[in-house]
């Protein structure tokens, strides 16, 4: 893959990272931007995509969704890279004073300046913590309903691991296909979870306890505990179940659907000075105790911090000063106005 | 005046002490507002009103009057009392630890704690400087064109000192009813200004020109530099003129039209520790040096201070936990979030 060299990198694509890129912005300063989910938004659309905040300054009611596509189209003019689906992996010192920063898809970025607007961390899907499973991801092993091939459906049989709405419409959603007798249809399905009461709504538990009923579906609930392997292959999960009895459960493909887990991933390796397990950072430039290393919103921590999206923007603006600052030492002052000045209205195309 | 009472007294009704109003009242803080304007926004719509601000997180264009209206809107459901054209002229510690705080115009609260929010300072009108002209004021001299009542016009000489779009447009419409020879006529109506060049719209010049030319109004370029007494009545202005000359001009009624000038008033006086000329504070609480004091937006410095409205919404939030904890100690920490708080969804009306 080709180095992708910014001035500054971004990760996050919250409402954080993405007023970050405007403030950059109104500096002349490129920046490109990577998030852990497939979308922009963060925690804003995962969490609360369609619910109303109420605090946004001047704005009294906003859904995390709208929020996020209004903050998209205040950055429009900036035409910003984004890369999703990408965790950051990997960050170092280059021999220049640059960062290198890998993810673990592969990407590599060579950047003047990051600023971390991580959040809680990234949103990577909650793991079956079973020893040797992970050999078998992206075989035998997924995380995401939309990325299991057909070839590891079709005439297999498929266990979903979960409770989550996700994990009962997929499984539910594969027994229609057996139901069709469809040459894409599965061998069998069962869905595990612990016990029988599912993190999910309604109507998503009510048509999964139907086909549980037509006995499309399969329902186990147990513990998985070990795996059974038939050469290189994945062949069976061991489950302890409800009664303290083993079972063992044919497997060709497994798809947890557990939900997603913020992480804050490799940030401890960064030599980030911590502070009540959040990144500590100055209140006047948002630097970290590592030189070219910002961080702003809910994952630092300072006296007085609120874990809130206005905060987040103003930290974003202090931050834009501090790199631009790093960048071109002595350009850290305070900007023009937007309303006045025309190098900035020339910038926005206003 | 009745005394009034309030949790907290916020001083200047723009973004910054709207969007506090907002973040005491989340925590369930009474507060009034008073500002030496007449309407609410301050500087934002005192200079930019009908121009676009692009850095409101979220809003990618908005005027300084569509920001005001929005804020306004947001804290509705607190139901604020504005106490406009109020200039603070005495803040005091009361024996209870509570402070007494008096405006110019007469009125008097009795505070828990005070949120300074004050901008550049009170916007007051500049007045003409000279020596004794103040003790006029209200009979013969005036600092607003819709305040000076018909007798103080009918029959006088009126003299209007200022370049301004105000002065101009002033200075024109008296005359308009010498023209038509009506009862409330002024005698004569001179606009002075130290020279021929005005900073006002092309249009209000060219109205006021062409009365000039008709010999309905007049002007006369010069600086006053004294005024003439009779009696215990003011009489005329000295003024010096462009060649140098010293001229009389009759003056029953000096109508000073020059803008409008922040001021921070009394402020020195409160014994608030100051930096770079602004109000020194930390940035855990937006506290200044006198306890219960607290301060945001413009008037406010500390390291990597921006002068941005988005800056002040986020020390408002900070500063409403101050507030928070110093009536009802221990009470500092961040709120429950206005998406998912019950408390807060009732608060709101939502």
């Amino acid at each position: 893959m080709p180095l992708i060299q910014t001035d500054a990198l971004i990760i996050g694509a919250g409402p954080a990272g993405l007023f970050q890129v405007f403030e950059l912005g109104l500096r002349e300063i490129s920046a490109q931007v990577v998030d852990a989910l497939p979308f922009a938004g963060g925690q804003c659309v995962e969490l609360y995509g369609d619910k109303p905040i109420y605090d946004i300054p001047a704005l009294p009611a906003c859904t995390g969704r709208e929020l996020t596509e209004r903050l998209l189209e205040q950055i429009k003019p900036f035409a910003t890279a984004f890369h999703f689906d990408q965790l950051v992996s990997h960050v170092a010192r280059r021999a220049d004073g640059r960062f290198d920063v890998r993810t673990k898809a592969g990407l590599q970025f060579d950047c003047g300046a990051i600023v971390l607007a991580a959040g809680v961390g990234a949103f990577v899907p909650r793991t079956l913590k079973l020893a040797g499973l992970e050999a078998f991801e992206g075989r035998q092993l997924f995380h995401h309903a939309d990325r299991v091939p057909a070839a590891a459906i079709a005439g297999k049989h498929v266990v979903v691991s979960g409770a989550t709405d996700q994990a009962l419409a997929f499984a539910t959603r594969l027994c229609a296909a057996i139901g069709r007798r469809a040459p894409e249809a599965p061998a069998r399905v069962t869905l595990v979870h612990r016990r029988d009461v599912f993190d999910a709504e309604d109507g998503t538990v009510a048509e999964f306890r139907n086909a549980c009923a037509a006995g499309a579906l399969h329902f186990v609930a147990g513990q998985p505990t070990g795996l059974a392997l038939d050469g290189d292959r994945l062949a069976a999960l061991t489950l302890l179940d409800a009664t303290g009895a083993t079972v063992s459960l044919q497997a060709d493909t497994v798809v947890v659907l557990q939900g997603l887990s913020p992480k804050l991933g490799p940030l401890a390796d960064w030599g980030l000075a911590l502070e009540r397990r959040q990144v500590h950072v100055e209140t006047a430039k948002f630097a970290t105790s590592v030189p070219g290393i910002f961080a702003i919103g809910d994952v630092i921590h300072y006296p007085g911090k609120q874990r809130l999206i206005l905060s987040a923007f103003h930290e974003a603006t202090l931050a834009a000063a501090g790199v631009a600052g790093h960048l071109r030492p002595g350009d850290d002052g305070p900007l023009e106005y937007t309303t006045s000045s025309p190098r900035i209205h020339k910038l926005l195309g206003v």
